[in-house]
């Protein structure tokens, strides 16, 4: 699945687009394009930047074989030497990079490739698709992991998931987002994101009865069970066998690692009369497991019941983000390199002032105050601007330029990082738990405000007063 | 992409289970496993099955290579011996399946599979997805190929799609449900369904202004150009420049075939005076395309405005569903053959009624009506059972028996048709264009009111009355 070739998996207008800059001559032009999104999903005040080492996979691997040329032939729109470059095309570019994990916010470039028009443009929907999803479920996981407030959450989503890298991809971005664990077992065997999970009612089903299935599943893997209790009927079945099975089989073990796992009902009453009756049979140690079209919203309800749970298991409502199910990155040129080298900055205008681009080659730095170690803002320079962290520095709003704030005792940190350099990886990949870490830290840099789930505060995503005076000239120039 | 082996893209309960099937003996014993649904996505009268494709090159190709079972045995849970039956696993049982395309409703099933235990649980989550995930989305692209009324949809989501599956196999699932091209080009190259596009914004903005961009394009493209106008203004220089390169560069040499595209703005004013400016330079045959987060509900009140539009591009809203994102197929124990070879009905209670299964080995017969050729309804029956369409037939409603109906003057069709015997492929795909008409043609049975958006009369779907007592009998020893 990670040696796919998708190189094909492109908007058919970068085929003709790019065909149309070869006999121009532009596939020599550098160019500048930001991946940025304008809107986080469910109105969240940050989202969870992942898919990073797919596009890397993806870049590193591209190629137009054969049979690709020859589809393109077919069409009788392409150049014959325009199809004899793409045969020997080879991304020769410089791509800067967040690296996943990091909360990144709305309007600040999150991923910036410099290469020649073609190559900018070849590599766009791919890169645009696996950023999103991955995005996209990141950033709900980790909606849901804040709900459950230190339970632990599992990624159960795997059959409702839109499509086979839908599930494998979405369980990894929901381990970087903070989830524990998968289902699904390619992402554990690709992705080393642990997969666990037991049984279903279909088990339950084929043996005689309930106690049967429950005691030779206990046999089985005495050292992690989890029983699941409602095939027939929760409290006056599933759960009293548990218990004698736990306390026939597990309990003389010495076994501690067992749980039972409630699937339909009332989750918070079924939790509350579980947990007494486990408890009153002295298993303790047993936990619950409760699932069933769970999200942050459920959990969090959950949560101010009292519900007496211990693990959540949350399936197709987060493998689809079910109530923001899309991303919107969008991919847009911000300059254009003059044969001379000089770097012009573009601008694309609209009507809807929200689709308005920060244009030019940019710098992005994060500024994390030295007392607290929170992050205070994020600053957009020009590529060749240095923020000197030893002394004060103003920032401003670049809707409302009046408003100023200075910054002293801070902590400056480039946000992109160089990933490929003419053409060549030059980023080595942090391990999928170094990534869960990080993400986990760095939210933790955040104001709780920033955290809220309804109408969370806006972190400050602010223009340098170079970047901002750029922007203006540029604006003034298509006066609409 | 169709060749590969998603074998490991299983739940790992599914793996914890086999391997107690194995340990039980129960890998010998037939079981059969019934994919149904319970709910429309948009409470929408019927679903748009699709995905057979997929779930035939799935289990040709399902086998565990050696560094699956390497992984596998590193989780120290697993028998030598099912290790080792896993290395020479191939899928042995039957499966029958409705055709893609075909309209479909809730409760009966669009997939039965017989097969021993362990192969029946194997191949749940793979079937599942692909399944849920086709057929949403061929469900989707139906409603709003449906809202436009003729006018042409292309399926242009690939950047917003839920991975590379979701942009690939979501573009396929958009052409069976009548969308008529995609943007995606791999989507082409592997199944056929046409690629087209043509331009984004940055084209534009490549060039030094709107005119040369357009003229270059032009000449590039004559057989098949479509102008973007929004980039800087599109009434007053997207449009005017458009008209100038249009009469300039193609009506000399007698082409017909070009539009425009408007992607921003208010569709419907801006589609109107786009007609008038058009007309007004004698360009009756300029067509209009519009895009901008459309679906079917915003479509639907942009044809009762009277906007001017020839073709909708329709982007995240389809190929996520948006509205609606998860189609809920699960997949459910429905009977077990005994060693004599009878088969004995399981059903799966629950106190939801709406989650309680139907049992047993089924066969599900369509009735038409033979003067207007419509679907009159849907009826399970036990798998030995056969409808003699020459006589009347009684069928009555499986929540409220009073409800009877006696269908005369008819036609019986099987939905279910064999897919797999013994282990071996025995369905002739149809092309994907074949599936195309198909379903159109099927949607065409339906009534109007199966076909409303909001609030749509429910098809009958019912039992024959020797399934409707097998299912009360089965209910009766789970008394609640």
């Amino acid at each position: 699945m990670n040696e796919e070739n998708y190189s094909m998996l492109c908007d058919f207008y970068e085929l003709t687009m790019s065909n149309g800059y070869f006999k121009n001559g532009f596939y020599k032009k550098n160019v500048y394009f930001d991946l940025s999104f304008r809107k986080v999903p469910d109105n969240g005040g940050f989202a969870v930047a992942a898919g990073l080492e797919q596009v890397i996979d993806y870049i590193k691997n591209l190629h137009f074989d054969d049979g690709d040329i020859e589809y393109l032939r077919s069409k009788n729109m392409f150049d014959e030497k325009f199809l004899d470059y793409l045969k020997r095309f080879k991304f020769s570019g410089d791509i800067y990079a967040v690296p996943e994990g990091t909360p990144v916010f709305p309007n600040e470039p999150v991923i910036t490739v410099k290469a020649p028009a073609i190559e900018v443009q070849l590599i766009e929907t791919y890169m645009l698709l696996v950023f999103n999803h991955q995005t996209l479920i990141a950033t709900k996981a980790n909606r849901i992991v804040r709900a459950a407030q230190g339970r632990a959450v599992f990624e159960f989503g795997s059959h409702r998931a839109q499509g086979a890298s839908g599930a494998v991809l979405g369980a990894r971005a929901a381990y970087i987002g903070g989830c524990k664990g998968t289902s699904c077992t390619l992402t554990d065997e690709l992705y080393g994101v642990p997969a666990g999970g037991t049984m279903v009612h279909s088990w339950v089903q084929m043996f005689d009865n309930e106690y049967d299935a429950f005691k030779t599943y206990c046999e089985l893997y005495p050292d992690n069970t989890t029983l699941l209790v409602d095939t027939y009927n929760t409290l006056k079945s599933g759960i009293p066998n548990a218990i004698k099975v736990f306390k026939e089989v597990l309990v003389p073990q010495g076994k501690t690692n067992f749980a039972i796992r409630l699937d339909s009902g009332d989750i918070s009453y079924l939790s509350k009369k579980a947990r007494k009756m486990l408890d009153d049979a002295g298993l303790q140690c047993c936990k619950i497991t409760a699932s069933n079209s769970l999200d942050e919203y459920l959990i969090r309800d959950l949560m101010m019941q009292g519900a007496q749970i211990d693990n959540f298991g949350v399936g197709e409502r987060l493998i689809t983000s079910e109530s923001s199910p899309v991303f919107g990155g969008v991919y847009k040129l911000v300059a254009v390199e003059s044969e001379s080298g000089e770097i012009a900055p573009k601008i694309k205008v609209s009507e809807n002032t929200a689709k308005i681009t920060n244009p030019h080659f940019k710098k992005v730095y994060r500024y994390y105050d030295n007392e607290s170690g929170k992050a205070l803002a994020d600053e957009l320079c020009v590529y060749d601007e240095t923020v000197d962290d030893s002394k004060p520095h103003t920032i401003f709003d670049s809707n409302a330029a009046w408003k100023t704030k200075t910054l002293t005792n801070f902590t400056a940190k480039e946000l992109l990082v160089p990933v490929f350099k003419n053409g060549e990886c030059i980023y080595n990949s942090p391990s999928i738990d170094e990534i869960a870490a990080y993400c986990e830290e760095q939210i933790g840099l955040l104001w709780d405000e920033v955290k809220r789930f309804e109408n969370p505060h806006t972190y400050y995503v602010d223009l340098s007063k170079r970047l901002y005076e750029i922007k203006n000239i540029l604006l003034n120039v298509y006066e609409m």
